[in-house]
């Protein structure tokens, strides 16, 4: 085979005779974070930090120096800073990423000839080493620091050239000195210096990674007719809805799709096969003689309305996510003006959607591969962009796992070239190496597992594999408890706990979730008897809720997102880490906030002059909503900086209650008829032993 | 900075807006096993496996069909087999490296439209789709073989086309049989087919994987003088010594260096500064007025008596491995004929090697930067090569972390090019990252840290790390108890129980091992008061050993290298895995034969016809020297197909019992001063009930 053969001389694992310029002393052996050996950037969020950890070796006991530098794309100049050592050939550095879009960054490293020969002569002149020695290993000093003031700058140069003279008439004192350390380290010509490729940042929005989302159907925002029968809301009826839903503390209000919807083989209540008269059928049947992709369903208010709706979510602060699903109704514009872009079955006719023998005549699905992909791919973008100037900047995409990666590398990415801001939530329920290329290739928001995961052991390996590995890095999970196609027996069985369990769950686990909100806060338990969604589905048909129930976990779902605003900790995802417990129904963990500057969990000094401590939140969940469960949580207090032989107070911002605890084991109650949950602040305040004594 | 803005437009996650024939529905994600993304091969020994795993992900429900390809780099031809889809979009192929040198794989993928299209088909029949809908279905169908048809050879084209007028007839029956099925996998046309790089293995001797090296001073080999004083032993005393060696099962016999050894700063006796009169010096100062690396010094008896070994040796079976140190003692050839490749003080001396205060007289290392560092760096190749022509095939290789990386990189892999049979093993007692380094770049053999891991606990994290991540795929160590450089306090203080603890976990943990021989199989156990090391090192000087001392250990390490030899999966490392014990003192391991075909772990089958079962062995270990220990070891029944309700039978190797078990546990009680470890070769042949009932 050719390719074969030719491949043979190529390979770099085939060593070639080294050219002079093509060796250096120095390996890079390795550099963190990145993804697929730098194929796809991480991501990070406006006021991340980047902590960049190199690997790096050199032969014999000389010292090594490097650097990280960085840029943002849209800026010309390249900062730097120096890596500093770790422990085992670990250099690291950081640096904080304070723009919307790409930075990306590198490391170079080399040999540090003066700071080999300087602790060397330290050596020799701590080892006593006679004058004649020590003014031999100066001239060789010297010889650096001439190499230095080559390419110094004029200063500089002035004053290497005197330490070169002050080094000739054998000064020994004048090579310890800082200065020339400092000129030396300025000045390095960084001979042999080896370089990491450019690695990527993709810098989004700081509400990518921290957001409350409100998901409800704007046709079901109406208040009920004089008989209590439902009313097909409007978008107008929707944003009357807008100040309830920030009242309770939300930051995104997401809407299903709002286009027009088809009307041929609708679908009837609960997923029926056809629609009855006057059904509405789903809105993701998109599509109709109304319009598609770039049209607002007339019976939603058309796009006047929509205006309205956003414009008042603006008032309040709120963000809109809409809904973007590639499929179109029969009856949607394209299918007459371009059949090309649809498959054909062999009689000529367009395809539906099926996975024989199931058939979904309602849609049609888009071909990705038509004769003209290219004039599709660029329609398809145009619907994101279209909504982008209405200032709509999250989108949630529809099964994006079922179009071409390709497409969405392509179309994200564009989009992002000139929109840096969008935030893309990608609805794949799929197959983990799907759902993570999606992310890789720009999506920065995930549904995830969560849904499913309802126990101790479970919800910990899921959330370590999340949150405590390289998935961290490209991947941002958005937990949900329920979704309109989602319904799970935990939540039916479990009825108002598990609720409260399961939200609590998604709002301090990831610090992007969201909620399908109307039949959740009203504990709307009735499952569907044959499939794991709710029954009277609202994909399907209009209802009505009493937006002010005096019953619902409204005040709850409110408290809890206060709590999250109030505490830095927990607008973090990626420093979420477990406690063990002794109970498989308690669940424990906690998480501290990395973007404050200080130590990392310092206690208080001992002088009582508290230093300002960061936002450390530690949650504990039963996770069995029928019985109440004890049992002793583990702390880290040696990660948190607390003494153990120190007590501390704990705040349960949920209950309201303070406890003061000492040690390494706390022993918690909890009842899930009456609130399932600690929501600790942990307070590592400097205490007196008389604050302690005033409060027993 | 320029480079940074020319790189912004070329880093791969800038997406472009793709080509035709630049996308694929199907998408590689990952490929395993492979180093740094490919820029190292990984090492296996001739005769073992690579087991590849692709992870290939295509949007919506297609099927996917993906191959492994592989050659040797001296065959013209690239081999083929399919891909198996295992789990989690994970599709996995092996092939055998059956030649020393370098191979390659890559993996391919493409959509599998006939499978996909006949998986939907054959659904359509099972549901009772219409004729009229399995007709128009088949003539898609058809279209597919008949773009199959197009690149076929001339049979297969005529099978296809007899396919192809089957189809358009209606005939459902001929879409699902198994004919056509292969008929269109072996002509897919395999459109956007998406292919990784290649990828390396280097192919190693088995010897690299699987040998005992027994090391000794062959000055030390003579017989004692007439009052018992050591005499100065000769290549041809050592060749004496060759047959004790055989029969205790040594595969290795690595001999200290043997070059003429240098007068001028000579260290005397346990490394004193200078030497009395008389004293032979340390072999590791080479060089003197007799030559150095290319010459053997003349109290060995020169050239003829180190040939005269090597024959001794090849009419054993034993392979010799000679000690490759590149410093040179002041009295080197080299010295005088190319000051130019040695540093020189500010004074115009040559520099001695020096870590201040601390000076190293004797030696002076090589600059490997001088400007005439490719005329060193060729004499150096040269030294490996010289004697190779003499037959020698094994180096251990001194202090290799203090040369240039890059030259270990080229003078390996050149010589590698030509030699492919020679096996390096790096003497870096080094941080971990050069250590892992200097095996990536070639050498097939590495020391570790297990001369210093004592623990259960310690001992497994190390086996672990070793044996079950990614750095089994580049490197293979070679476990040593003991060096003339490391003699451990374990060792001194626990004595001979402590000797035989850790000669058995060297010899079974790792297929590779070696013993310093003399002082260990004699439990010579006086530690120099000072230092990590032996007291009289021979280093230093000339000893004498009773080679035939009847309390000696030899009987011991003979019966663990038969057990090595009759036992196939104590060749092999990479499946070492560890038992839970419940006592910290007992470690617990076990390892399979992955050679031999047949199921894994398959039990015997139901109707006593027992499939040959591969081997197994079980090793347990008392790691107190001084007290009996006993304890319950976890036993992995379901990884070894051994029913929990069936007893089974293990034969003590080591100690000659037989035991009954049953169950996932086993009670173990070891006395390290009868024999501390068991090592069980597992019997999982069919027993009935009879033969229990017979040995109870």
């Amino acid at each position: 085979m050719s390719d074969a053969a030719a491949a043979t001389d190529t390979l770099p694992w085939h060593p070639p005779s080294p050219a002079p310029d093509e060796w250096s002393r120095v390996v890079l052996v390795s550099v963190s974070p990145q993804v697929d050996g730098g194929r796809w950037p991480i991501q990070r969020s406006v006021g991340e930090t980047v902590e960049v950890v190199a690997g790096v070796i050199v032969d014999g006991h000389e010292k090594v120096a490097a650097e990280l530098l960085w840029r943002h794309d849209d800026e010309g100049e390249v900062q730097r800073a120096p890596l500093r050592l770790r422990y085992n050939d670990e250099y690291v550095g950081r640096f904080r990423v304070t723009e919307l879009g790409r930075y990306r960054y590198k490391v170079r490293a080399w040999l540090d000839a003066f700071g080999t020969w300087q602790d060397q002569f330290r050596r020799r002149v701590e080892g006593g080493a006679p004058k004649a020695e020590l003014d031999s290993e100066l001239l060789d000093g010297a010889a650096l620091l001439q190499r230095a003031a080559e390419a110094a700058p004029d200063a500089d140069r002035q004053r290497l050239a005197r330490y070169v003279d002050r080094f000739r008439t054998g000064d020994a004192g004048a090579a310890l000195e800082d200065t020339v350390v400092r000129l030396a380290r300025d000045n390095d010509p960084a001979e042999g210096a080896v370089e990491s490729d450019w690695l990527g940042v993709r810098v989004d929005p700081e509400h990518a990674r921290f957001a409350a989302w409100y998901e409800f159907f704007p046709r079901s925002a109406a208040d009920p007719g004089p008989d209590g029968e439902p009313v097909h809301g409007t978008l107008d009826d929707a944003a009357r809805r807008l100040e309830h839903v920030h009242r309770q503390g939300f930051d995104v209000v997401y809407l299903p799709p709002i286009h027009p919807i088809g009307t041929t083989h609708r679908k009837g209540k609960d997923n029926a096969p056809t629609a009855g008269p006057g059904e509405p059928g789903s809105p993701y049947g998109i599509g109709s003689e109304d319009g598609g992709f770039f049209s607002v369903h007339p019976d939603l208010g058309g796009m006047e309305a929509f205006d309205r709706f956003k414009a008042e979510a603006d008032r309040l602060g709120l963000r809109v996510a809409l809904d973007i699903a590639f499929n179109a109704s029969p009856d949607h514009p394209y299918v007459e003006e371009h059949p090309e872009w649809f498959r054909h079955r062999p009689d000529g006719t367009i395809r539906y959607a099926e996975n024989p023998p199931k058939k979904y005549q309602d849609i049609y699905p888009f071909d990705f591969e038509s004769d003209d992909w290219r004039g599709l791919w660029d329609e398809l973008k145009r619907v994101f962009t279209f909504w982008i100037d209405k200032g709509v900047t999250i989108f949630r995409v529809d099964n994006p796992h079922t179009k071409p990666f390709a497409f969405w590398e392509w179309c994200i990415g564009s989009i992002r070239e000139e929109h840096p801001e969008v935030v893309f939530l990608a609805e794949a329920f799929a197959k983990p190496k799907t759902m993570y290329h999606l992310a890789k290739l720009g999506y920065n928001n995930s549904y995830t597992y969560f849904t499913w995961r309802n126990t101790r052991d479970e919800l910990r390996a899921y959330g370590e594999e999340l949150f405590q590995t390289d998935v961290a890095e490209f991947y941002r999970p958005n937990f949900w408890p329920n979704t309109p196609d989602i319904f799970t027996e935990y939540l039916e069985h479990g009825g108002r706990p598990a609720h409260v369990i399961r939200f609590v769950l998604a709002a301090t686990m990831s610090s992007a979730y969201g909620v399908y909100a109307p039949p959740y806060e009203h504990v709307d338990a009735r499952k569907h008897p044959d499939r794991e969604e709710y029954r009277d589905n609202e994909k399907y048909e209009v209802r009505t809720w009493n937006w002010d129930a005096p019953d619902s976990l409204q005040p709850l779902m409110r408290r809890v997102n206060r709590i999250r605003r109030e505490n830095p900790a927990l607008h973090h995802m990626r420093t979420l880490r477990f406690c063990d417990t002794d109970n498989p129904h308690l669940l424990a963990y906690w998480k501290e906030d990395p973007s404050q500057p200080g130590p990392a969990g310092a206690p208080a000094s001992a002088n009582g002059a508290a230093s300002e401590p960061r936002n450390l939140v530690l949650c504990v969940v039963n996770l069995d909503p029928y019985h109440r469960q004890s049992g002793w949580v583990s702390l880290p207090l040696d990660a948190w900086g607390i003494p153990h032989d120190r007590p501390f107070e704990v705040h349960d911002l949920l209950g309201g209650e303070r406890y003061y605890w000492q040690g390494g084991g706390a022993y918690v109650e909890l009842d899930p008829h009456s609130l399932p949950a600690h929501v600790f602040r942990v307070e590592r305040h400097a205490h007196t032993e008389r604050d302690f004594e005033a409060v027993r």
